[in-house]
This record gives C-alpha cells, structure tokens and sequence, in this order.
C-alpha cells in the first residue's frame, strides 16, 4: 500500500506509529483537531484547496484555482492573465470571480443512523432516494444556523456511511496577487500532467469579514479576517526523501469500483468523452481568433476541456497498458470466494456484487445519449433556460423539499452565476457548440432520443443540417436570455410566465421539462436501488480487507483529507528517470518565447545571471522550481499546501504526473508522482520578478 | 575535451597515457598496427563499419549497415525485412546486394608531400585542382596493384595532410543472419536517434574469397575468407562506468569549420534541407501504399530520408538553444588575437579566415539551385541517363585521366548499380519526384536558372504545371532507360549514339552537358581555390591548439579511427536522468502491436516468463538491450565494434541521442551519448527468438 491512502482526520490515530515512522515531528492526534493547527488553516475553495498563511487571512492557493477570478477582472485592455496582479495593499485587491468562497470546516460528524433512519431493504429505489434525501436535507436545514455556514451531508463507502460537515463560509473573497501565466501557467496544456514540469502554480486571494468578524456580503467597508491558525512558511523547503504531507479537498476517486464499471468506464465513457472534448475544443479554437474578446471568455472552458481530454487520454493508455481490469477481477474472484467460504456471509452479501452490476448495466443502457445530453451543457443559453425554469418550479414548494441548488440558500450564488454569464458566453460559439451536439444526438436510435427534443428541432429519420443551422440562428437572434436585465427577471417570474413566453430557449425548457423530470425520476430510481447494493458490497469488501488487516480509508469526496509520503523521483520509462526536483535553468532550456514557453524576459535575464539570492538550493547549484511526491491526491486537491514535518508550509500541490492520472481508479506506487511548486520558486518570483515583497513580510517565514 | 576525439591510429602512442587511465587494458601502441590485433578485425562496408567475429568470416554489423541486402532479398512472397534471415549452413548464405565489398585496410601512409607536389600559392584553383588531382590519381593507379586493392588518397585538416589508404577489397559478400524489422529495426524512425532505446541493431555477413584465399567476384566455388584476426566476444558485457571503445570509420565531422560557414549550414542549409526531405517522404507515401511492391522498393530511400531529416531537425534545435556559434566567433576573435600578437605568424595566416570566408560565400551565393539540383538527384532516370552519357564522354580519354567513377576501376561497381536500378525505381514515384523539385526549380530567380533545363522544361516567367506533368508523362512512356537490356545497352554506346538519341532522358543528358560541364568546372576552380586557404587556416588553428597544449585530431573522413570513453547516462532535459542501460521490459512497455513498436509475439511471451537465460545482467534483473557510452562517433561508425578494455565485442554502436547529433560540428561532454547494442541482447535473441546458434557456436565466447 506505501504512500497510498486519502485518510479521514478521524483515522490518523490509528496510522500514528504510521505517520511517525514516516518522518512526522507532530503528534498524530493534533492533526484530528479540526479546529486546532494544522487543520484550522487548511480551506476549502469549492472545488480547490487553499491554506491561510497570514493573521490577516491571506490564502494561498493554485494559479489555476484563482484563474477565474484573474480573468474576471482581465479586460483587453488590461490582460491580468498577461500581466499579473499584484496588490501592493489591501485597498489595491480585486474582488474575486462572484460566488467566490472560502469554506472553513469546523465540525465533522458521523450521522449513518440519521440519515438512513426509515430506510429498509425493501422499500423501492424512488423510496430510498427520497428518504435519504429527505433526512439528508432535514440535518442540513438544522445545522445551518444562519448564513454564515454552509453544511453538507456527505457519503462515504458509496453509501455505508453519512458524515455532515459543518464549513464557516466567507463570501468576501478578494484576489491578493498572482504571477503572469507565462509563470503561473508556464507549459500549459502541453506540460500539463507532465513531468519535469517548470510552473509556478501559486496565487493569493484574502478572507474579507464585516467589522464584527463575521462573514459578510463584499463591502469596502469589510476588514479582513483573522484565523485562528495560518502555516507558517519553511524557506528552506525540502530535500529528496524528506517526509511530506497534503490536507486537502479531494474531489473524486473511484478505487471501489466493480471489474464491471471499471471495464465500460475505460472502454467506453473515457474514449467517447475524450472525443467530444476534443471536438469542442477545435470549434472553440476555430470560431475565436487567440486574443480576441471570444477567445478570452473561452480561456477557461477550454482549459477545463482540455486538461480532461488530457487525463482521460492518459488513463485508457495506461488502463491500455496495464493489468487494472486483471486485478479487480481477481480481488472480485478472492472477494466472492471469500464471502461463499461462510455460510453468514454468504447469506448477508452473496448478491451484493451481481446485484450492483445489474444496476449498473441498467444505468449504461442510456449512457449514449445521457453523455450527449451532458456535453451539450457546454451551451449556456440552453443551461440557463432550463435553471431558470425550473427554478420557478421548485418556489412553488416550501424551501426544504425544493431541490438542491433552488433552495433559498443557494439564491445568492444563483444570481451571480446569471450575472457572471456574459463573461464566458460568446453567442455564434455558444450556438455553434448546440449545433455540433444536436448533430450528434440525431444519429441516436429513435429509441434513445427524446420525442420533445425531437419535436422541438425537427429531428426525424435524418437530420436537415442547413434547416437546423437556420432555427439556431433564429433562436439566438429572439432570445433574450443573453441580456442580462431580461435575464434576472426572470429570477422573479413564476411557471405560468414561462409557460407564455414566446422566448425560443424558455419554450424549449417548458416544452422538454416533463420528459426531463421522468428521467430525473428514473434517475433517482436507479440511484435508490443502487443504494441498497453499494453500501452492501463495500461492507462486504472492508469486512474482506479487514479480515486481511489491511487498511482501509474512503474513496474521495471532496472532503477534508490528509495524505503523507517523500519527496521522490521515479522512473517513467525504461531507460529514464525523473530526478525529484526541476530547477530554473530547465525553464531557460524550455523557452522558446512562444505561450506557453514565453517566460518573462526578466525571468530568463536573472536566471542567465544566476541570481538565486538566498532561495538557491546548495546540492543544485539553482532555485528549485518543482518538485515530485509520493502523496496520493487527485483534482480538489489542487491548491493544498504541502507540509513538511513539522506541518510547515513547503509548497503547494497542484498536479500528479501523466503516468499517475489512472491513480483515481488504480493507485501505482511506481508511478504515483504528485507534483508541488516549491516554496523556495515562490518566494523567488514574488521577490525577484514581481516585488511581492508586501507579502513576504506579511507571512511567518522560518527556516 | 573529455572524451572528445576521432584519434587516427598512427596518434594513439600520443595519448597512451590518456588511454591507459581510461582503463585500456591493452598496450596502447597494439592499436596502431593495423594488421595486428584488434585493428586486424576492423573492417569498412563502405559507409559503414563492421568486424570479423570468427575465423571463417563471419561479420557482424548493424542491421542498418545490412538493410539494403535483406530488402534485395525481399520479395511481396517471402519478406525478409518482415520475417529476419538465418542461413543454418553456409550454403543457404544469400548473394549481399550487388556492389558490396567489405574492406580491410592494410596500409596506411601519409603522402601529402607526393600530392602537393607543384602546387604553388599563386596558381589559378582549377590548376591546383587539377595538380592535386592528377597526383592523388597517379598515386591511386600506382597502388592498386590488381583488381584485389582499392586504394585512395584521403584529405586530412581540410588539405593540410594526404594519406593514402590501401584496403583488401572482398567482393563476394553474403547475407548470414538478421532479425526481423520488429527486432532490428525496433522503434523505426521514432525511436531513431532517441533514449531510451530497444533496438537490436544487428546483422551478419560473410566474406567469401576465391580458394586460393583472394577476393573473387560471386561463385559457388568461394570460400569463407580466414582473417589473421578476429574478435573474442565477451557475453559479459560491460557496467555503468566501464571503459569502451570504438574502432571504425566515421564518415564527416565538421568541428573546424568557420563560424560563418556555421551559421550558413544551420540557419539556412540544414532548415531548407530538411524542407524538401520532409516533402519528399510526403510524397513517396501520398505515392505508395504501405507493404505494397513500391513501397518495399522506396523504404530505403525514405529511411534515409527520414534520418536525415530527424538529424538536420535536432541540429537547428541544439543550434538554436546553445551557444555554438557564439563559441566559434569566440575561437576565431582568440586565433585571430593570436596571430596578430606576432608578426610572423600574422604575414603567414593573417589572410587565411577571411579569404576562406570570401571563397565560401561565393560558394553559398549558388546554394538554393545546387541543393535544388541535389534533390533533383532522387530522381532515378535523370541521373542515370545523366551518368551513362558522362560516362561515354570519359570513356574518349585514357583511363588515368577520367573523372573518378568512371575509370576502369569503377566498372564493375558501375555496372551492378545499372543493374539494381529496378529494385528501387518506381517510375510514378519517380516521375514526381521530378515534378516537385522542378516546380521548386522553376522559383528561382531566372539568372540563377539554368537555360538549356529551362528550355528542354519550357520553364519560362510562369510555370505551367499541367503542361510540364503531360511532358513529364509523355518523357515516361517514350524512355528506355527503366528497361534493364536498354539500359545496360548504353554501357557500350559512344557520344555519337548519345547525340543522335530521341530518349527524352539521353536528350535532356545532352542538352545539359555542356552547362554541366560549366558549373563542374567553376566548382573545381572554387574548389582549387578554397584549397589555397582551408590548409592554411588550419595549420593556424593547430598552431593555435599546439601552443595552449590541447590535443588536436582531424575531422572524420571516412578512415579508420579510435574513438574512447565510458558507459555512462546523461540527462536530457532539467528533471529527468536517461540511465545508461535499456532492459526487455523496456520492449513490452513500448509495444503497441503497431510497427514500429511489434516485437514478435514470441518475444514478449518471453519477457513476461522472464527466460532470461544465462544472459541476464544482475544488477538489472533483466538483459540490458542498448546503453549509453560517451564515445565521439558520428555516421559511418554505425556498425562498428564496441570493444570492452581487453578489445572483446561487447556490443555494436548504431545511433547517437538526439541532443548529440549537433556533436558532427560541436561536442558537447554533457550531452555527447553513443547508443549500443549490448551483446547480451543481440546473444539473447540469436539463441532464444531467432535459433541462431550455429553463429553463437562459430564465435569464440568468452566471459
């Protein structure tokens, strides 16, 4: 297992003599403190980590975790993506991209019994969703006190157990400082998942309170807030070998997951969702010139599009490659073997695993469509109709039975997202992108496809490209929805003025909402079937691990993790070996003065003249820029400090390498390399090449 | 300089120090007699290197050095590329490819004095041409004795020195062993001059002498011919660190040149070059389909191609990233300082840079038609036609006078390659081949045009291209030339017949002639002239090198030299280390199952049941496929022994990495690698893919 694992705060006494043994100079029980150091300075973006690293609540992050809110505050005027941001005091700092948040989880605690309290064996599928659902919903609405938390139920095991996390929410959230891309993204989509790898991935935002230390809504009048832990940071960082930590946000991992669904997901969901995203990639690419307004707005679509084309890319070659599907079929066969050697078990978990696949092959049986129906998502007008309408379906209930995302809590961030359309919506691509799905979703059998949506589009035995390409333009041409007044009044409008628009985009939400609500029932359905079996089958798989005494911690779920190894090299070839740390001279043999190779020209001149000041690195003569780990991390750990023994600040994860992207189904400790930009390039930058020196000065720098 | 030097020879007492530190276990003052061991056992295919490695030879080369004689074995039927070659006994051995000789150098003498015999400094270049000429040529005749010698007169230092080279020619060579594509030629072109590599590079012929032990031309009455000496083959191999070295024959470096002529051949000959090769392979492929008959018959043409064009490609890059140029202005500013500072010296050299200069931009002023020309060259029917009417031209004047290739020492070579014609002609590839490099042609500015091609190709201001194509088509259909009877009929024609000849091919021959003639005559004059300088500019620049006390060796030019050093890694790039050995295992990670990357499935069943055999390497659990060495090799050298420090074969050298092949014009220590076949592997497969084991139990293996 090595360095394999995304361990729950609550478990880290029971991998103590573990952590020790690994380097840890802290007490193991300290990092179970939710509230105490480390952990009171570790956050949650949503999405990514950050961590405090000053009293005055600045927070360190990725570049690409404040990238939204470096282009929101870009113009073509003023191109901060070009340029970088520095504020050099805290009136110079930039609001954040709205609906910005830092999440500081207070409180976790196991609920299992109340949320699956009326759940029985037997019930239907539809029965079960809802009754979690509902208990889910009523510890939420209980916990969160006023709006200044944020609470979530949250499943683990797929099911077997329920935690509810408890987060302090701030929602003045201001961009601080972050390099040009030509540092922060240096590589880009081409480094990206690469190794050696040369970017410096860092930016600051800062936690913005009202006067009395409360959150508040942005106000020049906020002050910024004052954690009660930040890290403090180590400029020495870390050598080979020496021991690391991660506390972070993990998003998603899939190591539990059935030979079954692991087989479909690589022979099927990742090479067709590969190519979807590399066709909407060119479109993008060939309806907007670099540079121009349309293209800018597309930036970050594009970089989401690609970075997962990328990595789903690398998973079927190593899937390819490996013996993944060999293995779960084999722990599967010692699984059922195992449960058929006791009668007990036999009887408890015996249709566990056929009774998921069933389900699972049920839920496959639309997965065509279903995807196509997913990437045309990437249409905003469409999107916005449909949220809209329903939203005005779900006020007609009391708030705690009305759908997650349309409850009152979630109307602030609803608006901003209706207000920050326009700053990623370009119309001819946005209604290119409908048209190349459509034309995707026509060569569906009948059977598939929706007779709505047929209905709607004119979508018979063949489709009429010329015809459909005329009622798109149409469309966009009458719609009002890309205006932004005509928009948010609609936030206030109730279903029958839906139902009477004539707005091409609203009709085609009304027309479609019935058949898309049967499919959201069905959904819910299978979800709730699905309920009954998962949570057995992963019973009986940490029974069987138990029964091995091997360790066992939780799939990812974007909840607070921490993750420990070295500082480690590896060997991604035959023949090849990547050395643990890059240095700046890697970054003068990359450049070729073309994005993303373009580092600034005062990068390259103080490099020449080996100007390392006091961040040089001794065993290599340079400034180390990044550096691998052996820590196990996936997307949503994007931004975690990297912590050195003593739980300083030594880095910030923002990566794994190419051969390690399979990791979120199949973790390899050859090949599992995460990648971290070293404290000492960050703290080169900030000091050398954009006199960030408010900051420096801000933060506890120790060595 | 490190493990810089091309060392001829005759220099080796001179760094015997040098040689013995490395770890030579032999007396250094061994390797100069070139008739004993090991030099006894070094023998050249002409343009490659190879070495007898048993008492009846045997010799074992690259399996690229052997390529063209498996290709004309190959048929559609029975594909020797594809399938590999093994004779069990020595009469299933297969006729080599026409023309091939292998060559023993028995004597080599210095003759500059005999060659510059009446040269004066201020006669006219075509004069000093000529001189020269007339004495090398007188030199050559007077050498070669009979039929069994081919002798030649070889520039040292640009014409500072002339040695002259007698070599035993074996003219019945025959193909003994090979593997097949998926093994020998592993990776293809993308792996080609790349690390890590898995290629097993090797290939066996025989030289077969008449029974009276002299070189005869083809019989079934030959027999092997019994070296004085020939190889031990160590199947130990070597270690990371252990001293290499490689006899052989590296074709050209060019480390002396000027830094103008430099910055010419990188950023305009190499850039340009590398353009029509990329459009001829384009070409040849859009031409002929994969496996079929042309294809077959061009895959040499494109694996040359494609080399050159890789080579040329690395070239810019190094060029562009590094400092050569800078560094050869450096040398030029401290040699021209050096001369200056005494006035002896600067009365002798003072004019040699800048007049050599002078004579090299007159040269370059010509540069765009000649290379256009030169391409013009892979057009088989030109060139043919061209050279047999050359040919009858020659044939008017005694034999010593004629022009190299055409005297009666160059017949039978002559003739085989008349005859090979079919075998690598495809006459629709051929024809557009023309095509494109005409329409390049037809852009040049009229004055660099040459009338007579522009009159016979009605090339005028514009040109039409549909017309050329239909006269083109119509020269096709009509010519003789691609008939082996007509073709070969014109070995005996005289001018007249030439003259009087309606084959558009003949005709455009005759037109041209006297242009021809022209321009061959002006490259002599320029030729002679630069002859006047380059001497001179050398033995300042060895001055120069003497006075600081640094080594000097000649660039390569083909003749046998020593090259030493060490098996050792580098590192490619910041963050990543190649490591100096390659193992199976290597083989498996990269196969696809797609050529270039389809070992025979035979062998990856092996690797995956590890049957190592006694050839595994401990400390890699593995047998090693190729390594690295730090030895200064260029092409020519392919083919060539690499010998442990007692002169075993431990390997064969076959390729340099990618950032070493700027080293023909700058060395770089760094980043200098040699790639190897490890004996073990090549003794691996003989034994457990291919069954060669009568060859393993010809050789003499020791441990």
């Amino acid at each position: 297992m090595a360095d394999e694992g995304m361990w729950q705060p609550h478990q880290l006494p029971s991998i103590a003599k573990q952590l020790t043994k690994a380097g840890l100079k802290l007490n193991p029980n300290d990092l179970t403190d939710l509230t105490g150091f480390p952990m009171g300075a570790i956050v949650s973006l949503g999405g990514c980590t950050a961590s405090f690293v000053s009293d005055k609540g600045l927070v360190a992050s990725n570049h690409h975790c404040v990238y939204g809110s470096i282009q929101y505050n870009s113009t073509e005027e003023n191109n901060l993506l070009e340029n970088g941001f520095l504020a050099k005091t805290f009136d110079q700092e930039l609001p954040a991209t709205p609906g910005s948040r830092i999440y500081v989880t207070e409180e976790i605690n196991e609920v299992t019994k109340l949320i699956t309290a009326g759940v029985s064996d037997n019930m239907a599928g539809q029965e079960r969703y809802n009754t979690i659902d509902k208990n889910s919903k009523a510890l939420v609405a209980e916990c969160e006190t006023n709006k200044d938390y944020r609470c979530s139920v949250v499943n683990f095991h797929g099911g077997l157990e329920y935690y509810l996390f408890k987060q302090l929410m701030i929602r003045d959230v201001r961009l601080v400082h972050a390099p040009a891309n030509s540092i922060g993204k240096y590589g880009g989509d081409i480094d990206n998942w690469m190794w050696p790898r040369h970017t410096g991935d860092y930016g600051f935002y800062r936690a913005y309170v009202g006067k009395d230390g409360k959150p508040a809504d942005y106000s020049k009048d906020n002050v910024p807030y004052e954690p009660k832990h930040h890290l403090k940071v180590n400029k020495s960082s870390v050598d080979d070998g020496d021991y690391i930590m991660v506390l972070g946000y993990p998003g998603r991992t899939n190591r539990y997951r059935t030979a079954f669904e692991v087989e479909n997901q690589f022979t099927w969901v990742y090479p067709h969702s590969k190519a979807y995203r590399e066709e909407l990639i060119d479109l993008i690419h060939n309806a907007s010139a670099p540079g121009s307004d349309a293209r800018i707005k597309y930036e970050s679509t594009l970089a989401g599009l690609a970075n997962y084309a990328k990595n789903y890319g690398s998973m079927i070659k190593s899937y390819n490659k490996g013996t993944t599907l060999e293995r779960k079929q084999k722990l599967e066969q010692d699984l059922t073997a195992w449960i058929n050697a006791d009668a007990k078990r036999k009887a408890k978990y015996g249709d566990a695993l056929s009774g998921l696949n069933k389900l699972i092959a049920q839920d496959n049986s639309t997965q065509a469509r279903d995807m196509i129906l997913g990437y045309m998502g990437y249409n905003k007008m469409i999107g916005t109709a449909y949220r809209l309408h329903r939203l005005a379906i779900e006020k007609q209930k009391p708030n705690v039975e009305r759908e997650r995302g349309y409850q009152e809590r979630d109307m602030a961030r609803f608006e901003q997202g209706l207000k920050a359309f326009d700053r990623r919506f370009d119309a001819d691509i946005d209604r290119e992108i409908l048209f190349a799905m459509l034309k995707h979703y026509a060569k569906l059998p009948k059977a598939e496809r929706i007779a709505a949506i047929d209905e709607f589009f004119n979508i018979g035995k063949t489709l009429d490209e010329k015809r459909l390409q005329k009622q798109l333009a149409k469309m966009y041409k009458s719609s009002k929805i890309a205006d932004e007044k005509s928009r948010l009044a609609w936030l206030e409008k109730d279903v029958n003025a839906f139902e009477k628009s004539s707005d091409p985009f609203i009709k085609l939400a009304v027309d479609t909402f019935d058949v898309r609500q049967k499919m959201e029932k069905q959904s819910k359905e299978l979800y709730g079937n699905i309920q009954a079996y998962r949570p057995k089958y992963m019973e009986a798989l940490i029974a069987y691990f138990n029964a091995k005494k091997l360790p066992v911690y939780a799939d990812a779920n974007s909840t607070l993790r921490i993750t420990y190894g070295n500082v480690k090299g590896y060997s991604p070839q035959d023949g090849l070996v990547a050395t643990p740390f890059t240095t700046l001279e890697g970054i003068v043999a990359k450049d070729t003065g073309v994005e993303p190779f373009n580092a600034p020209k005062k990068q390259l001149s103080l490099i020449e003249k080996k100007q390392y000041g006091e961040y040089v690195k001794s065993d290599l003569n340079s400034v180390p820029v990044n550096y691998l780990g052996t820590l196990d991390i996936t997307g949503g750990n994007s931004g975690s400090p990297t912590l050195n023994d003593k739980a300083e600040f030594v880095g910030l994860v923002f990566d794994g390498v190419y051969e390690s992207v399979i990791g979120d189904w199949d973790y390899d400790p050859k090949l599992n390399r995460s990648i971290h930009v070293d404290v000492k390039y960050m703290l080169w930058v900030m000091e050398h090449i954009d006199g960030a020196t408010n900051l420096i000065e801000e933060m506890d720098i120790v060595e």
